[in-house]
C-alpha cells in the first residue's frame, strides 16, 4: 500500500533503485534514515523537540506529528530499513499545489567541517540563498491541464528576480503561461487570517524568541487545494531536520533573517500583485539608489 | 585643534605614523578616506544616504550626520588627504562608555571576491559572528577608577558566553571586578522608552521593511554618560559603511537576524540581570536539550 508521496517537490524521490519517503495513504509519512550521520541526527530532533514542553502548542503545529521510528521495506528494493514516522501533513489536501522553500542565507551551522562548510556556500552563493536568505528547492502548481511543476535545473537556476515570479506562479491559474502571472488565488492563500502571510508571522513571532535549536538547512513546505467544500485551505510546515544543532541559548538569527525577507516577498506580493506602486528597486532609473560599487 | 577621538573603541586610532579618525571638539568627525576604494565607497554610501528622501527621519537620527569631504592634514603626518566630515556623535556626552557591536553573521557581501569572502568568513567563524549574528569590536567603560577597556585580543578571542557578561558589564559600576557585574545602570541604558533596547527596536522595525541598502560590516556604536544635570543618556548610532551595498529590493536579512539576536540578549539582560530565571541553555542539565550532535 506503500506508494511515494505525490506533493514532494524536493530532495529524492522513491522510485526503483532510489531511496524515498512513502505515505500509507491514511495520513503517515514514512521517511527513509539515511546510512550516514544525517538519519540519526533527524531522528534525534523528532524525539528531543516532539517531547520538549518548552514548544508551545501553536507552535508545534508547524512541525509534521513524530510517531517513532519503524522497520519498512526501503523504496530502493534493498531490503528493510528504520524509517521516521510522520504526520503526513498534505494527506487532508487533494491534487496540493506545494512548494519548498529552503530558508536562510547560511544552509551549514558554523561549527561544521570546512569541506562541508565549503560545499553547501557554494550552493548558497549559486542559489538565491545567500542574496534573498532563502531559495526555492522545488514546487508544483496545480492548473487546470495537469501541474506546473518546473524540473530540478530550471529551480536550481533561479535568481532573485525569479524568485518573485515563481512566489506570484505559485498562486496564480496560469503558472505556465509566459504571460504575467495572474495572482487568482493571491487573497486567499497568501493572505487573511489562516493565509500563509499570517501562519509565517506566527512562525517569526517564536524565531525572535527561541533559543532551543537552530533550524540549518530546513524548509518552508507551503501548500494549498481546495477542501471537500470547494474552500481553499493554505496550510504550512516546517520540514527537513537533519542538520538542526542546539540553540544554547542563542536565537536562530539565519533562519529568523531568511523567514522575514520571504515574509517580505509574500506582504509585496499581497499588497500590489500587479507591482504597480512597487518601491525600492522598481522605482525606475531616476529614483534608485546611485550604484555604490561592489569593490570591497 | 585636531584629535584622536576619546570614544573611538575599536578600528584604527589615530596617532604618530598611523592614520585614524580626528575629532575638532566642537562636535564634528573628521574620517580619513582609506587609499583603497573603501573610502571612496563609504563616501558614496553617505552622500546618497543623506539625500534619499525614502529614509524616514526617525531613522536617519542613527546615522551620523554628512556634511561632505574636506582636506585636512593626516594623522600619520603623510600630508593633506580627503576626510568625510561627521557628526562626532557622542560630543554631547562627557567621558562616555562606549560598545561597538559589528551586527550580522556574514561580514562580506554576496558578492565579494573569493580571497575577501575566505579572510571575512575565517574572522567570522572565529568570533562570535557566525554563532551569534554579531561580535564585540571593542568597548570602554567608565569607572570610579578610570575606564574599563579590554584589549585587542582580548576582545577577539570573546567567546559566546562571554558576550553575555561583556553586554552586563557594559551597563555595571564594576566591570573590571572578577565578581559578577553589578549592572547598577541595566535599567537606564538598556530599559526605559530611551534606553539602547527601545532604539533598536526602532531601529528593527524599519530593517524589517527596507530594501535600500544592504549594511555589510557595519557596527552598532553605543554610548552612554551623564548629562549637565547628571542624568544618564543612552545614544545609538550605525558607523562605518565601507562595505554597504545595494538593496535590490530585499531586505537586509543578514543585518536583521544579528539585531534580532543582540535585542534577545539586551532583553534577557533587562528582564533577569542576575539570570535567576533563565531559560533555554541555562535551565541547567536536566531540562537541557539533548545533544543532537554535529555530524552533518
Amino acid at each position: 500500500m506503500l506508494k511515494p508521496p505525490e506533493h514532494q517537490v524536493a530532495g529524492h524521490q522513491a522510485r526503483e533503485g532510489q531511496l524515498g519517503p512513502l505515505v500509507d495513504g491514511s495520513g503517515r509519512f514514512y521517511k527513509p534514515l539515511q546510512s550516514d550521520s544525517r538519519g540519526e541526527h533527524e531522528a534525534a530532533f523528532y524525539s528531543s523537540f516532539s517531547s520538549d514542553p518548552r514548544v508551545p502548542s501553536h507552535v508545534r503545529c508547524f512541525f509534521p506529528g513524530f510517531h517513532g521510528t519503524q522497520l519498512l521495506p526501503a523504496s530502493d528494493g534493498s531490503g528493510e530499513r528504520p524509517h521516521l514516522v510522520l504526520d503526513d501533513i498534505f494527506s487532508s489536501l487533494l491534487r496540493p499545489s506545494v512548494i519548498d522553500l529552503k530558508i536562510g542565507a547560511c544552509t551549514w551551522a558554523p561549527n561544521s567541517p570546512d569541506n562541508y562548510l565549503m560545499k553547501c556556500l557554494r550552493k548558497d552563493r549559486e542559489t538565491t540563498s545567500l542574496t534573498l536568505g532563502f531559495r526555492i528547492s522545488g514546487l508544483r502548481v496545480n492548473t487546470a491541464s495537469g501541474f506546473y511543476n518546473p524540473d530540478k535545473n530550471q529551480v536550481k537556476s533561479y535568481t532573485s528576480s525569479d524568485v518573485k515570479r515563481v512566489l506570484k506562479k505559485f498562486v496564480s491559474s496560469n503558472p505556465d503561461s509566459s504571460s504575467d502571472p495572474d495572482c487568482a488565488y493571491v487573497a486567499v492563500v497568501y493572505g487573511g487570517s489562516e493565509g500563509l502571510l499570517a501562519q509565517l508571522l506566527e512562525l517569526k513571532a517564536w524565531f525572535e524568541d527561541q533559543t532551543l535549536y537552530h533550524f540549518y538547512s530546513v524548509s518552508v513546505l507551503a501548500g494549498y487545494a481546495r477542501d471537500e467544500v470547494g474552500r481553499i485551505r493554505p496550510l504550512v510546515s516546517l520540514v527537513d531536520f537533519a542538520h538542526v544543532v542546539e540553540g544554547d541559548g542563542v536565537i536562530d538569527h539565519n533562519f529568523l533573517g531568511g523567514l522575514c525577507s520571504l515574509i517580505k516577498f509574500i506582504s509585496e506580493i499581497l499588497i500590489d500583485p500587479d507591482e504597480k506602486f512597487s518601491s525600492g528597486g522598481c522605482l525606475g532609473e531616476s529614483k534608485r539608489t546611485p550604484q555604490l560599487g561592489n569593490e570591497n
